[in-house]
């Protein structure tokens, strides 16, 4: 426990940031182990409303998680799978849907009300936030490489961020869950970094961060002592083709790449099983994770 | 099909209701029938559609119907009873709220979009619109009157309608489950007519309609040409008594007392099961249903 | 009489209409035999009312008819001819100013709020709305081509729009009588179809509206179902030397022209005889009179 | 003519009054000799002007005059008279109508705007301005007192001064003629001293003027030199019964009296044949004409 | 130095304060040893600033300190006094304006500005924030009570605080010297503390801090455990009285109870001496220093 | 004295330059005599309240004169200097920024204040308004061509002029010292014809008028009849190679020719000695002074 003393100057010492990122917009895409545990849920959205208090507009995008999983399971539904990807057929989707729009995003908005803030959660439908048409990925399958059909899962065709500006501008956080809307008023299963990112953009946000459930991207996936800092987006494709940015990574770095192009200022891979890993970041000068910028 | 000049006429003639209800925040409880049949569901909604393109501030606060029973009958969900009242349990509540916010609010807002208005969904938790504390009503059991415990089934304890002004002043129509939040941000399910009656309250609203699967209150239950086209609320404590405001219309009549108490001008009970009574209610003298007030 | 279903029906179907022009500026001019009929005068000003309530900004632009002839009558002004071309001198020019500013203008301002709109009537001098300078056309006399002295007939050299858009953001329906003011403040009787389009193309509207006594334009004036729907600018070259567009129809054409050369979208020559012809026009499909468009 | 440095002096002189009246609304009622002489037209309207641009708010009513008279003649309307008071009937309101609004005010309004104010014209009937009751005064005969039907001569029922704040925040100097409009949409004639009192009133102006033809009130009719500068409201009602306030001076202050009892501050009575007496009265100590105050 | 993850510790235990003064105006009285050292100059402007920045609205009133004294002794003006009161004569006057208007105000604006503030300095002169009328105590001579002239010492009559809001909704820091201008210009010297207690009375502020060289109040002046952290306004006469409220101490507290009467929230008498007690007072529970409210 | 009628006369004679400066902004560089006498002080102070209340907004820059000679002499400051230059140590510069900020910049204000205006002082510290480097002029001394250290003696690097802008936009005077901040936050001296020039293009204002102790620029100096009432920009360098413009004027013209590059309008060199020169440049057409424009 801190003495009085040491609170001030720790206060003081966060004026710089405060000053810095005044009314400046940072979109969280809030997923992984950090939606898991009670004290990292605490923690992550402490610091939202923190940065709102400060003079900041954090936006929350959230994913998924077991509880989609755990749902599909009770209501008996199969996943098919196509070269290893998931097909969601309609009945897949309205379980997603329910439990995204319907659970998952409540729970984020009452825990922001209860701790101070004030939040309110929207679908990638309302106010058709999120326009989506269905991705049709190239597979390689027993008769060659072929057009999936995997159901309802979309990409984003275009974002109205509308609605998000006009409750940022009323004080509230926005929550937001990554489901969009087809031409036929249809719901499109989206991945959430990508609306993050694509979300960053459309707001000309200063900052992305992306939540993930390692320390950054490591030179040595054996070494956490080897983490790159701040990598130069010039340095991704590099970086891929040696095989230290991979798998699952290969996507949130192209999330970051694509906002950067789209005027964000900077975007960060950050390490969310570390509570208050955002605040850190923000506030103090160390750099937790990857920061990746142009 | 109506020649090019009657549809002049008709246009005209609605002119002094276009003129008698601009700018009025009207509220629409959505229930019953009027949520089942593909052609009913796009009447109500292009009938608030229209509304807002006229000049009027639609907001619509919607039910559960079968939906509901479906999913919790697929998760394997049976309700417990006390004295006839159905318990909602933590996990029954949490189906209850998926299905209302994940899936009937969020096909209500698609629906909206689709037919040419902007709609915002929200629950009552987002911004704490609903704050509620548990109902605890007195049932009678084999040991005599007792507190019933029914789980998540709330009341409404306070409205914060900040949230549904800044939408309706963006040009949004409000889209709205009747799910409240707690002092513990627990989920309570509220009774959608209740939820209704205390927005319009909240809003200052001039009208209240509460769609139901009647024609009306009438003198004669079997006799459809009894409807009583205007009730004043003095008259509605005699008709309770003598039987002819009775079972589900008793809490339906009381909502419109308590928003008229509150300030709303009009309520209105209408039969949701006729396509565009709304707009019939609103843009013709005829009167549809029940219209009560001071 | 159409049942009440019928109206809600109608009313749904002018919804993308209702859509499609909100918030757009329309310039009517309204002059002819519309301006004799007491059921005409209603018809027109009730179309006007109604767009307004459904969002639209009409604004009125109206001609003199035999009120001024009357007059001249009546004070015993007898008037002269150059080639053809009434001479309007400063006497007939007082009475003309009298008849439009004092009579005309305000019968048609009492008449549109008496039926629940609020108009405000101007006289182009107000605010200096119409500037002109003196009109001196080119005749044909006894001793060869001359420049004709025509008196106080002017045409527009300037419009100071400001006014008109002031009235228009606070609810009015703003009426215009055609008179310019001359550099030393005397008054010009300007041609009203001219007055409509300078003010249209001045306000940026959407669309200008001519009321005329005929159909619209006909490829043979004796059969009314030759009537062209739909004629693009760039035709009217062709038809005017084809002789089929002709006579006093020539400056009519000639005003949409330059209307849309100013940036209106579309310009419409509609059957002032019609009852409702301007809400037909703009609340179907079918399409009243001739829609000339670049 | 002054130098360069007395004109310094008495711009100085002035600026304790400019200070004084900054973004008060002033009522001039227009009328009598001021009308006639191009010289004092000339100056009345440039008073006007001049206080607008020091950051007063002037609104001009004007009265009618031998325009009137003239045009009744030329079209050979002879006038009845019930008791000494003359009849308007409907042909007559006619021309008074279109005398008024179609000339004087539109003079008065080119005048301004060559000045270089900018002034806007309206009838009572714009944006339901004045709206009137017919006129009925009992009138004593040949059979005993009645009830004269004057025809459409009207008295003010209700001022909806809208339009007029609208026009002086655009920075307009709206010009107003003496016409109201009854309940069916027909023109009434008022009086002009009655139509200031009564806008004032309705305006919350701070001062009244009303420009007349005589020096002021004098205690002595025959002796300028007894001029009456300040007039207390109570003091009316003695210097009627004794003689010294007569005629047609009593309307006039009787419409002071009205004005200060609905809050307007002072009401002065000015000689209009005096140039520049509106900017003697408000911008100099020496108190030119009768200020009547409570 | 504190880790990270303490930091993010001690941002998160800030919270709840940063909400509860949000928004909220904060009257700081600036003077004595915080005057003195660089190192406390700079914590509590700092302090101002890290307020500012979270939202709060700070407002400095700054007193004298040694630079007066100083400044009088190098221009050779000794001081008379009457009753122990200084004389304040013009030519001291002068020199005070001097010191405290145009060296330590503007000190104080430059240093807030090098921090990352943005300050404004004002004399009680500019906008005429502080009228002001001379101070005449009743003092004690050989010759019995008398009243002093103590010259221009004066006290505040009238609070203009209007500048004051203006500068601060531009985002500014008002910095405000302890001058006022009496009727005919001349300047007035006037208390520190009691500019700052009624600076706060008329902006209506939530806090009104004090700066003092003690800890606060004491029960014991020997021993600084014996702190009254929190003291009712009705308990002040009644520890004046047993002399535990004592000589300079009395004013400041009147000064807090004549800002508490004027409807200020809380009010504060701090230890300037111990860096950053006002940080400490405004977000901690801890409590330093004396609080005093009703 | 005037007669009334030639008031009356002289107000309507100023209404066209009343009109043509509504609104503009002129920076009136305050020097010289003009400070001196009690007279010259109220007439110049006069006027410029007066154009604020005739719609014009003035803003002030004050010079020094003969007060801080006198404070300099009375703390027994001897100056140095270099080759002519007086250098400004940081003994020096903290009695000049006390007396022009604390003493004859609050004079003003107060004086301001009793005419009628409402006056806000300013440093050029205040909000960082100016920004200096300082400024090292290149010097001949016995060891050839030097850089001088003239101490605290800067040149604006920067100006903020928001502030200002703030302050004129609520109404005020805004009367500024010509002290600027370093980066350091220290204290410059800066010339005040450069500070008022620099701030005129900052604001983008109409008019810069530079009060002198001459009659303007003469093209004989010996002959006031050879007034150079109007000089083109183009004409100046040649006027200083032939010593036409030479000395103390040299400057001071070319503060000029920086604000009309900068955008300013017009400039003016007016006789501070003559009573209203400003009043009399302004409201006249006989021009007073040189005004220098492009």
């Amino acid at each position: 426990m801190s003495t009085a003393m040491e609170k001030a100057a720790i206060l003081v010492e966060a004026l710089p940031y405060i000053k810095k990122f005044y009314g400046k917009t940072v979109v969280i895409k809030y997923g992984g182990h950090a939606m898991l545990s009670r004290e990292l849920k605490e923690a992550v959205l402490t610091d939202a409303v923190l940065m709102k208090y400060v003079g900041m507009r954090p936006v929350i995008v959230h994913g998924g998680g077991p509880d989609i999983t755990n749902m599909l399971k009770r209501v008996g539904i199969q996943s098919n799978f196509v070269d290893g990807l998931r097909v969601t057929d309609a009945d897949t989707m309205e379980i997603v849907e329910m439990v995204l729009v319907g659970k998952i995003n409540k729970e984020i908005v009452a825990r922001i009300n209860r701790i101070g803030g004030r939040a309110v959660g929207l679908s990638g439908k309302d106010a058709c936030l999120f326009e989506a048409v269905k991705k049709c990925p190239k597979v390689q399958t027993s008769e060659g490489e072929m057009t999936a059909d995997l159901g309802y899962v979309g990409e984003i065709s275009r974002v109205n961020p509308g609605i998000v500006t006009t409750i940022i501008a009323e004080g509230y956080i926005p929550v937001i869950a990554p489901v969009a809307v087809g031409e036929r008023g249809e719901s499109y299963n989206i991945n959430a970094d990508s609306a993050a990112g694509r979300l960053a953009a459309a707001l000309g946000a200063d900052k992305l961060i992306i939540l993930t459930d390692v320390e950054g991207i490591l030179r040595d996936r054996n070494d956490p002592g080897s983490l790159i800092s701040v990598l130069r987006s010039a340095e991704v494709p590099a970086l891929i083709e040696r095989g230290i940015i991979e798998g699952g990574m290969i996507p949130k770095v192209e999330c970051c790449l694509d906002a950067l192009l789209s005027g964000v200022k900077t975007t960060h891979i950050l390490d969310g099983r570390a509570p208050h890993s955002i605040l850190l970041e923000v506030f103090t000068d160390q750099g937790i994770g990857t920061m990746v910028e142009n």
